[in-house]
């Protein structure tokens, strides 16, 4: 039974939005009548820019990054401190911690986190790539911006081990309050933490 | 500032994406991450269907629907009632009545509802038409399954005046409980017509 009475072109391309994450049916739904409505000034252009994007978007053959050149607009950038290596899981990471402007530093993007229950080991992240790049003199930190969750910190871990050899210095991401945060909110863990490295008033 | 430090492309994608209903900014950017990861699999066949849907969806010219043919799937349905119009204010709204397989009518697209506030007049909606629908000797009723809202209910009293000389009849959706809900959270005014409205068990 087809979910709605249009033809199959409509169709298609409801299943297909209704794929994306955070959009639902429904929302699949109102997304494509959205569309249709601005065909002009949105559905084009958007079918343009997946185009272009498919045609353009490589992954970085140093960080595995995402970008339209190759090594990335990163890896290209004079201005970064090629001494500083910030270990990420996915491409999203890595844009996150360009939005918070904290470090302008070169990246590397795993592809992942070490999860023996879903069958990923060592081979199916770049971890062997970023020990190449951390043993070439250049490179004096190694950042682990990994999730503090168990995979997460297993991964940072493994890491540490293989880097235990070269001068590399290795380190983490802090714990503690999230800016803003509310002490009650948080849990005990986080907040045994933020004790533990507390600092300077 | 651009929002992530990827290509042009990339950017120009996440925009694009923001832009449609139920995703922001940061639900674009996993929709963009998503798309990009699983480049033939979605992105592609979603590139493809949005071309698709731009040459051949076409505004019915009978009753408003949108459909890849002219006129739409369900104004050349022979198995449809053709006595009877369901008066809808949206194309959504016909999907949502499709998919509750109440009627097997045809349809009439308003293309909204009247609203002075926002300077939507009679002849931005297609109702010169539907009053010409009207007069054809095979209708006899007329459905007005609009929005329960201010808006939604003084244009089922515009078009119910214009139909007042037609042999036509008029009617309304019923007013109720909603299947499955729970009378503590419904408001007073439709407990009240679910009341008046009472049918025999």
């Amino acid at each position: 039974m087809p979910a709605v009475s249009a033809g199959p072109e409509i169709e298609r391309l409801i299943a297909l939005l209704a794929r994306l994450p955070g959009l639902g049916p429904r929302s699949a739904r109102r997304a494509a009548l959205f569309l249709i409505k601005k065909r002009e000034l949105l559905m084009a252009p958007l079918a343009a820019a997946l185009t272009a994007a498919i045609e353009t978007i490589q992954v970085c053959r140093v960080c595995g990054n995402i970008d339209s050149q190759n090594p990335c607009t990163i890896c290209t950038d004079p201005q970064r401190d090629p001494s500083v290596i910030l270990v990420v899981a996915d491409v999203g990471d890595l844009w996150a911690l360009e939005r918070a402007h904290a470090l302008k530093a070169r990246y590397h993007v795993l592809g992942g986190t070490l999860s023996p229950l879903d069958g990923i080991g060592p081979d199916d992240l770049t971890i062997d790539a970023l020990i190449k790049r951390a043993h070439d003199p250049a490179v004096r930190e190694v950042i682990l911006a990994l999730n503090a969750t168990v995979d997460g910190q297993s991964t940072a871990h493994y890491i540490t081990d293989l880097l235990h050899d070269t001068e590399v210095k290795v380190t983490r991401l802090a714990h503690g309050v999230p800016v803003g945060g509310e002490l009650d909110y948080l849990d005990e863990g986080t907040l045994a933490a933020a004790i533990r490295s507390r600092t300077p008033f």
